[in-house]
């Protein structure tokens, strides 16, 4: 099975591609698609569209995993992030690759075994999970790629109703 | 010049568009694009981008007004919302019809000259402008017809960095 996960966000969108066969995980794109705020807002989110459509086409993952939003401190940027998410979905969507979506909690639940778990460790276990001698960068790709080892460890929602 | 105002939500996106030349407007299209809940979530955003996307290719405006959002009560409505404005905004940028923002304040005091303006007196004042016998239906056509012609009295702010 290949995952696409998807660390949503509207300067960089962390994506990361795995195969998942015989419970090994095997890396086979790790991204991040960026824009600059010197762009007007729609050709942010043309450019994430356009990223994500091109990774989708390219590897044809069988899911998308991306991580669910909560509102919290900060309402402009959560919605600001929720506008990228809404095209990243589209493009999912647009390719008939369902999408799934799951909270950092149970990411790093899959992913550590501890839903309270810190950064580096779900990082090193990225690494270990995925046979690197590093992680990643930047964090967000590493989040994509922890995002798609939850999806692929089986807490998969599929997506119904609303968001 | 010719001018796509659009309502934005996910249950229903109300759009209008209007011809405006020698200060006089004319109706060329009042349509409310929807989707229903048994719908997953990504499948309402690709619906509303194609009946968008439609529109724009029909009709080829010159400029998208769009209301903007604020976040108020419920958090997850204007998330859920943000998710569909981002597919709309995308669609304009894929047609390179540029997009501009209007608060609901700057919409009323466009169309009535007062701010605080009643539902009922903005609509009466849309029937008036595009010489109808009654204003469209449902409220979310009429509040696109009224960002349209909110944008062709001139109050334009072009989008810049973010949303």
């Amino acid at each position: 099975m290949i995952i696409l996960g998807i660390d949503p966000g509207y300067a960089i969108v962390g994506a990361g591609v795995l195969e998942y066969r015989n419970n090994q995980f095997r890396l086979l794109e790790a991204k991040a698609v960026t824009t600059t705020p010197d762009m007007a807002f729609p050709q942010r989110l043309l450019a994430i569209h356009q990223g994500i459509s091109e990774l989708i086409a390219q590897f044809r993952p069988q899911a998308m995993a991306i991580e669910r939003l909560f509102f919290n401190t900060n309402a402009t940027t959560a919605m600001d992030v929720s506008h990228a998410r809404g095209v990243i979905l589209l493009s999912a969507a647009q390719q008939n690759v369902p999408s799934y979506e799951y909270t950092p909690l149970q990411v790093k639940q899959s992913v550590v075994g501890y839903g309270r778990a810190e950064k580096q460790q779900v990082q090193e276990m990225i690494r270990l999970l995925l046979h690197l001698n590093a992680c990643p960068k930047p964090d967000d790709v590493a989040d994509a790629l922890a995002i798609a080892v939850c999806h692929a460890h089986g807490a998969g929602s599929r997506f119904v109703g609303r968001s």
